[in-house]
């Protein structure tokens, strides 16, 4: 089908299916960062934003993508030649090692298969007397893995190592339960373009005391990145440089929307979401990357399809639907399902419909039994 | 589930979903109606509307509802004790019965069930020497039939009758083959809200030559309707009173959505979508109220359910979607999927979705096998 | 000047400028009408709309311009040959004449010099013992030149007449103190793009009790004008046929505006605007069309002048300023200044120094002091 | 004034006024940041972005302010314990100078009385054998005063001197005359939020070959800043990581906007407005920041006056115009007027009118000439 009508399926992890609402909010003029108007409404946006990274503490909100907030974490805690722990989960893992070694840092990368999370019972093995962070990605976006955050603090405490623990939510937060400062998370990185709703732009950082601690004689060199002058101008209402003041608006609106949801509703829908995909997966007969039932990740599902990539193009040239690409190590070996963020049973039904109809028409033999299997769990009450 | 996110699913026949190009197209700022820039953009406006009516002659905007639009056609044509001849399809034929009473017009109204079009074998013998208007309903809204208007114009012919041809085609234009200029259709009446892709606010006549004739003697008072001073003023790109300017911005985006898609790749979408939910109905052994195979509407189908208002409730409530409600007579009765304006497969597919999860947590004994069914026809290439 | 940058001057008095709010407000995605949403924003929508008519009675929404709601309030309380009572206060008065005539009704025509309003001192001698209703358009929007309604109302009081008293307060709702209810008003009429800042779209009546009695036997033909189908399916939220959703999204923000700014601090807004504008137009050396210091409009201005269009047309090329045009006798004899709506000092100082500017490069032989008289008014406290 | 209507006038040099049509391109459904719609995006838009800058040559776009492109220039170029040449010329050179301090690079910092551009006749005299860069911000928006660029060059020519010179020209791009090819500037620094008319959030280099070479041994450790991922990425028509896409749909708006006008228009537009203003400013009898009369910002204009917070604070109360604060050692010294953006002739009017309204409010001694004057210039033609 050459032509094109109604709603583009969006079903990429991230950015996501922007809310009506959230578009128009972004769509205020924008005003005076240095005037009472946006101070009041920096000050409530700051509190607004700590709920969904479950902490009592600071959230740094940078004019940024998720990278950048990767690279403020760092930055903002460690020294040149610091000793940092990395995980082979994904890719985005890669690229944080890939990044952690620009930047001066030297990488402990422990090797993995790309089908399973960090594996808390080996931690201690890891960790070296001078390990100064250990970084890991809660939802690993490229292979629809999530490592176990609770297990691999106590694998630290445990081992009463001090290291930092340093944890990208990107894909994870907003969406799935998340605990900063129960988890004893020292610096969780995030981005608006997931859970939270939003175009891509913002980056956050929550940011534990022990983090700031570290921060105070953390060697990296840094400007644009560093956490107290950004600390001490947000206590006013401000920032130190102009904030993308209209993500901002979005960000108050997106909150608002996950708020009014409430977050535990917000969490199990993403949790059915994920079980009815991996149900039709399974009914169609293929593989699913994440090799470990206790690690499925609830915002994405990586599916193991040696055609992946014609069955990616064809359903977005037949059916209008955008589906995740495989990348790093696997590309051209999986696809990726997005069921994240704004999102409700119905669009989850004609997203799985679409990726049936799609196999099938790729000539990939599949049993066509998904999309019905998946409804008996949207279904149910 | 008390909670809602992502997209409403709107699929009552009318206001369809509105394309976000068309939202942000109507948030424009207002401009100077008796500029030069307004005058221009009329004129091109005006040009751009006529082939979705299948005319070359002029289509007159109101800023009113389609029943504003349905007024116009009779208190330009007609005269007071006018003999008209109207047939009772549905629930819309039977409005309009009543408006053409209280204007002071005479009704021949034929009977009906509610499950056929107008019977073309049949006009010659309901048609009287002094009928003025014979008035038809293209599309039911209330009961997903369409009458054959060419061949309605042939008996009409066959006849060798003078009576006006007034045709609703409120929630057909735009989404089925239209021909106001080849089946000899004297007053077309449509509104924005259908396949025009628009918020409800703007009523259409496109208008004959033999219809702008009989308006020069039309008795019945008129002057916020009437067609004169409205051409008159368009000839310059004005309009004798203030026009509805940001639905006629959205009215300029829609149609050239619809030009860019291509009219017969529209009518065509259209028409596998009625296929794969009546395919669908057929599957869960549920009954349609179109009685005839070559009256089913394109871009609404009406399920005949007893539980139907308990089922629509229940959608709504728990997956966020809007059915049409059992109009008139049927109140209560059936309940009506739209399928029509901007809307794709996989939304057609989560919205067929909806149903089934909706019948069987009603308890409605179907076999769930609907979607499935659907899908074979919308994965066909 | 070819080209041009920042925001249009739309200082027409109507469309009036509308509000990024209310932009945004319409801009969102329609629901459906018969819905439960729905049904509750109509019915807050509708007593909140109560306040800026003055009026504790209903007010009819219809999807249409002021023009339709002049046809609403004639047809809905008056039968064919009835005596009406108009002034010749300007074009729109004219207007109206012409309508109530092609709507059947016989029609007392007060010639008058369109420089001043209606003279409450000869209501008694111009009515007639069948007068049936006397219509008084509150603002003329084509002199500048506004009734006193109190005292027309204290006039039919002295006379003991009971014709009803139909008002068009088109330009002056939502702008100037309006009292309903407490001026013995029987139908006010008002439009949407004017005072209550949205795009056209939306007529309204609000309607007295003795109007609502003279409905019951009043002899015009009418549909979808009827108030009594509308009040009706108003009770329960609903309305008897699509209403504007998307305008009526837009009218409760603009009500929220005018509450939130206070109503009376508006109508002074306005009259401080007006005041301002006079002193600079006086300060220019030009006359005003309106005679009587009574009379003045707080929301438009008529500056007469010979080269009227001249200088509208420079002012439209070089500074993307749209000023009124003189309308039917005024043609070419007036231009108009609009301070109306969603508006403040600097843009009055901004709309008064186009209007000098262009009087001089127009060679027009000015006092080139008329906006620093004007900055004396606005910058007084 | 307690309440406010109509557009709040948003007059500090940045984020200025966005113009409506860029807000509404902002709000368009965020898409796949790797699918082939958004290459097709990139790759014009790329290209559309040079000629603003002058160049012919790569411009790195990048998710953040404009504080983050000023980082992205040093991390990219230089190496640590380089030397910088910087002249303190106000308050954004100050930052720049901290900034680069940072980051561990060695600054001669010549001084400077805030009031002057850098001297080109000095710049022999400042360069050591091993400056390695030249830094200069071409439009200091603390105090409206522009640097001669072309002259800078050719001082660093006649010396024969190899440093890179690195421009800050986020208050100027889009609004000068500016040349980043035939000035020889080998790093120019932008952001969205000044002349590009958009809300913050995207930060800009153009490169040059020179500065691309420095590069490829440039020692600064940088991941997220790095040219060359982003250059080799951008070939295709992607980002190495995920771009601000609602921010680019904004930008090619902007652009296209710009393009329409003509950036010669563009330019003669902020001349003549920064004419008017000091045109104003002389006529009050207060005095401007900018000691040198070929060295005058267009985009803004530094008054001094000891009460400018005082007025400042006023003029928002009364007036709803948010001018621009005294920042850095000229705090509660001057007040700034913006006249840069989306703008014209009628909103500077309305600007200098509330400025003018506003000092005497205050009781500032001025002569209340200061508007009229500004029309003078604004209404010559």
């Amino acid at each position: 089908m050459a032509t094109h009508s109604g709603r583009h399926f969006l079903q990429i992890p991230g950015p996501t299916n922007v809310p009506d609402q959230v578009l128009r909010a972004i769509s205020a003029p924008t005003i005076d960062h240095r005037g009472p108007e946006f101070a009041a409404f920096t000050l409530d946006l700051l509190t607004a934003l700590r709920p969904v990274f479950g902490t009592a503490g600071p959230v740094v909100v940078y004019p940024a993508s998720g990278t950048g907030a990767w690279e403020a974490a760092l930055v903002n805690t460690l020294s040149p030649e610091d000793r940092v722990l990395c995980f082979e989960t994904g890719h985005f893992a890669a690229l944080w090692r890939k990044m952690a070694e620009s930047l001066g840092l030297r990488i402990d990368f422990v090797p993995g298969d790309w089908r399973h999370g960090v594996d808390p019972t080996q931690m201690a093995e890891h960790l070296r007397p001078d390990t100064a962070a250990v970084c890991v990605v809660h939802n690993e976006t490229s292979t629809g893995v999530a490592s176990r955050i609770p297990e691999i603090r106590q694998a630290l405490d445990q081992a009463g190592h001090p290291a930092l623990l340093l944890v990208d939510a990107v894909s994870s937060l907003g969406s799935v339960d998340f605990r900063h400062d129960e988890w004893g998370i020292d610096v969780t990185i995030a981005a608006s373009q997931k859970g939270l709703m939003l175009p891509p732009g913002l980056g956050f950082t929550a940011v534990s005391a022990k983090a700031l601690a570290a921060n105070r004689s953390a060697g990296l060199p840094r400007s644009f990145w560093d956490w107290q002058p950004i600390l001490d101008a947000n206590e006013g209402g401000s920032f130190p440089y102009t904030p993308a003041t209209n993500l901002l608006y979005g960000l108050r609106e997106s909150l608002r929307m996950l708020d009014e949801e409430g977050l535990p509703n917000v969490w199990e829908r993403h949790r059915r979401h994920a079980l009815a995909t991996r149900t039709a997966v399974h009914a169609w007969g293929l593989g699913i990357q994440c090799a470990d039932d206790r690690e499925h990740s609830a915002t994405v599902t990586a599916v193991v399809l040696p055609e992946a990539d014609k069955v990616r193009e064809l359903i977005l040239r037949e059916f209008d639907m955008s589906l995740g690409v495989g990348l790093g190590r696997l590309a051209g070996q999986v696809f990726r399902i997005e069921h994240l963020g704004h999102f409700n049973d119905l669009s989850l039904a004609g997203t799985l419909s679409g990726v049936q109809m799609g196999l099938r028409l790729c000539g990939v033999p599949i049993d066509p039994a998904g999309v019905a299997a998946a409804l008996e769990v949207l279904g149910g009450r």
